[in-house]
């Protein structure tokens, strides 16, 4: 059975399920941040999930690029596949603009995140989950 | 008629074309490091590739990936498409080593490049067109 690695579980708040991915969002209000974490064991790496596999996520990682760059208008989005802290294979989807704290060097490992506030989180996860209605359902 | 940026040209040393995207080698040594750049003018975000194209992009950039970790034998690939720099399309491939010098953080913006020697640019260049051959034809 697949199970989240115990690091991405606490930095992220679940939004619910893709077919093949498990939808987080990063707990960082400085950057509106998607991670997909395909639903397959001891994968580390893109090129060792299987054929429908890969197109599955191409699918699902190009939907919610563009879900939440037209939501939050990003200056661009960056979408990475690093796994050097946490191995488990997992795809950011960052939004950034040219006015954020880090741009234009990536986000990883530059300041601390910033929780959201409960009142956030609600209003947040509500925004993002209507874009991605027509792939997500909640977590089973 | 597709024009490759010209700072991705000056950092790089172009390997050869794939059917969708041009094969070029950062000029760092510090790291193996491979980018896709997919022939397509003024696209700056996967999700503006039409479907056919993004799939080509996904078996191209898996395939890549693969081959460069099986040959170098990394501890991690580091696949991105960032692009705050470049705008033009651009799919980094990174081979990671838990001793190189900047792991585990990304290596963008970290340090400065160290530009291979002309020997070292024929011997690399020879042992990556030769893994990649199944897709790799000259540049047109």
């Amino acid at each position: 059975m697949f199970t989240l690695d115990p690091r991405l579980e606490r930095d992220t708040i679940l939004l619910g399920e893709f077919p093949l991915s498990k939808v987080l969002l990063m707990n960082d209000a400085r950057y509106p941040w998607l991670i997909l974490v395909p639903k397959v064991t001891g994968v580390t790496e893109l090129f060792q999930l299987n054929d429908k596999q890969q197109e599955q996520l191409m699918r699902e990682s190009n939907f919610v690029a563009k879900a939440l760059n037209d939501l939050v208008q990003a200056d661009k989005m960056n979408v990475a596949a690093l796994g050097n802290v946490v191995s488990q294979l997992h795809i950011h989807h960052v939004a950034r603009y040219q006015s954020d704290e880090t741009w234009p060097a990536p986000v990883w490992g530059k300041g601390e995140a910033v929780a959201y506030s409960e009142q956030e989180i609600t209003a947040v996860c509500q925004q993002i989950t209507a874009v991605l209605s027509d792939l997500l359902h909640d977590a089973s």
